[in-house]
This record gives structure tokens, C-alpha cells and sequence, in this order.
């Protein structure tokens, strides 16, 4: 197990889970992510961890917190993206792509947090909170597309929450199959998913 | 349980299941998709079947012959697609833009059957069998995608393969959200899908 929090700090900042239950939270949610979040008991997590129950039970309550402190790291940085200046400033069009590109590198980089926030079921109070989340932030995306294609920047023949599903479930389908390449930047890979769903936003006549 | 086959006949046709084992395939996908395969069991089908194990028995060797069946019928429709004219005649950019319309029109038509194939986790022969066939799949469609960035017809910026991901992530996403509604044509739907998948391949300048 790391001893490097994944935020490359050792100083528990106010609100956030501290420096073991990090390192821990980093354990749990690749055993999520392999056996399934009802499929994992807080033996289990225990066990891949390397420490006993007690130990966890010193930082969360049980396994509801740790799914909680999990989907939470995911949400707040994809919510962080919709205050990012790109998607504040500019033409709506630009900023659309700005949360497409953004969200992708997000979804790269706490690849392990987001596979968990978008495989909640919807089981518990926490998965149904989460859910609702992800719901705001879809519907805020959609939001911003519904501008812009009434602005003519975005194509205006395509219902914008449908094409909001369709952009989100080709940036989500990552967590299914992106394994980082070395050499390869997640930059880089963001502004191809970026580029590939915005060439099909894009106002213009019909490609077909 | 519907006493109508998927495919609107009672003859059971050469290789095909018949007539009581269609109708129990239809239970089991939904079973398999509520609970997951691993999740399912054969006394569980039956008592969604309303008939008893020996009736499940009778047509099946197993669970995972129910499997078999269920994922061979969504793999036989997409592979058909490959074959229609629109796939084999004409300029190949059509032809790619042919293959996503016809895959998604197949996966809203055999919506269940086709949630189970993508569904399959790999720990059963038949399993692995069908991730196989799937991938199969994909690289026929990719080498398409390639031969159309090569021929000037898709852009060439985009890795065939990277890009073939991404536009069945988008397609695939469908068995997650997709629900039918009323007055909506799958044709027109899969216009759309189309559309805003093509809009990214086609071959343009940059448009972020």
C-alpha cells in the first residue's frame, strides 16, 4: 500500500479524509472496483489493506462511509470543472468542449474514484445521493449545450439532454477500457475525446 | 412470460432455439440484468419462468448454455449488420457511418440480449468465447475506420482504434439509459446516434 496520499500532501486539510484513511480509501476502491461495492465486505478491505478491522473502523464508521468518502473525492473534482475560467468564460460552443476535454482528464486521473461513483446502484442512501449528483451535473452540462445550440454554435437538430447522454456515455465508457500508455499524455488523450465529440456537436449539415 | 417468440414465428428454425426455449431466454436476459449472471440462478430463472428447474433443464444443460444462447443471438444480429449492403457497397466513410446506425439499431431492437453480451465479465468459457467475438467485432470496424482515414474519408488524426472505442462507448452506453418512448422511431434514434458519431470522424479541420 502507498504511503503517498494521493493528493501528494501529508497534511489533512479541513474536510478531507486524512492521511491514512487516503491511503486506505486508495486500497477500497480498487477492491470496489474488482469484487463490486456490495460484492466487498470491510473484512475483505481489511485484508487487501493489510491492517485489521479495527483500524478501519478507527477512520470510517463502515463501508458506507468509505463508499461516501469515494465518490465524494470523484464528484468534487468534476464539479471543480464547471468553475474552471474555461467553463465560466467565452462562447457557450468553447465551453462545452472545455467540459468535455476537462472531464475526460478528470475521469484519467482519479480514473479508480470515478469507476466507483458511475457503478453505484443505488442500493444504499449514499449510492442514491450520488446518483443525483451525477444527475445535477448531467443536467448542468446539458444546460450549457441547450445555450449553445440556441446560440447556433452547437448544432440545434439534436435534443440536448440526448446528446448530453451520448457525449457522457463515450467520456464514461473510458472507465471500461483506458489503460494509460506510457509516453502518452492524458492531455493529449483528452483533447482526442474532446475533439471526437465536439466534431458531432458542432454546428453544420448533416454528415450522413 | 410472453408466449410469443422474440422473432415473431413458431418455427423453430435450423440452429435456433425453439419456441419454449425463446420464450424462457426472454426471462433469463431480464434476470441476468437485474441481478447479474454470477448473481442468477437456475432456481431464481425458474421461478421468474414460473416453470420448474426440470422445464429449464429440458432445454438447457445449464446456466451457462442459457448464457450461450442469449449472447450468440445478439452477436449473430451484429454481425449480420457487416454484411448488409450498406456495409459492403460504396464509399467506406458511408460505410462506417452504415455500421453505426445498423449496431444501434440492432442494440435498441435486442436491448436485453445485447445487455448481457456487453455485460460478461470473462470467468466462464463461454464467457471469454463471447468477449472474444466481440473483439472480433470491434477490429472489423476499426480496420473500416482505418481504411476511411486513409482513403481521405475520415479524418486521419484520429487512431482507428482509439476512435472506434470511443464511438461504441457512446453506442454502448445506450443499454445504461436507453428506454423507448412512445412515438419515437429506433430509426430515428439511431439517426441521431449516427449523426453525432459521424460529425467527430468525418474528416474536417480541428473544431475545438
Amino acid at each position: 500500500m502507498s504511503r503517498v496520499p494521493p493528493d501528494g500532501t501529508d497534511r489533512p486539510a479541513r474536510g478531507r479524509v486524512g492521511y491514512d484513511a487516503a491511503a486506505l480509501l486508495q486500497v477500497a476502491v480498487e477492491v470496489f472496483r474488482v469484487r463490486g461495492y456490495d460484492g466487498s465486505s470491510i473484512s475483505e478491505l481489511a485484508r487487501a489493506a493489510g491492517i485489521s478491522k479495527a483500524a478501519i473502523y478507527h477512520h470510517f464508521s463502515g463501508k458506507e462511509e468509505i463508499l461516501r468518502a469515494a465518490v465524494t473525492r470523484a464528484l468534487d473534482r468534476l464539479f471543480l470543472v464547471l468553475e474552471e475560467r474555461g467553463a465560466i468564460d467565452g462562447p457557450v460552443g468553447d465551453r462545452v468542449a472545455h467540459v468535455v476535454r476537462r472531464t475526460t482528464a478528470v475521469l484519467i486521473e482519479e480514473l479508480p474514484y470515478v469507476t466507483v461513483l458511475l457503478r453505484v446502484r443505488g442500493n444504499t442512501a449514499t449510492e442514491r445521493w450520488a446518483i443525483g449528483k451525477r444527475r445535477e451535473f448531467d443536467r448542468r452540462v446539458a444546460a450549457m449545450v441547450s445555450e449553445a445550440a440556441i446560440a447556433g454554435e452547437l448544432r440545434q437538430d439534436l435534443d440536448p439532454h440526448l446528446a448530453t447522454r451520448l457525449i457522457f456515455g463515450m467520456v464514461n465508457s473510458l472507465i471500461e477500457w483506458y489503460r494509460p500508455t506510457p509516453g502518452e499524455s492524458p492531455q493529449a488523450f483528452s483533447d482526442v475525446v474532446a475533439e471526437l465529440a465536439m466534431g458531432g456537436l458542432r454546428r453544420g449539415r448533416s454528415v450522413l
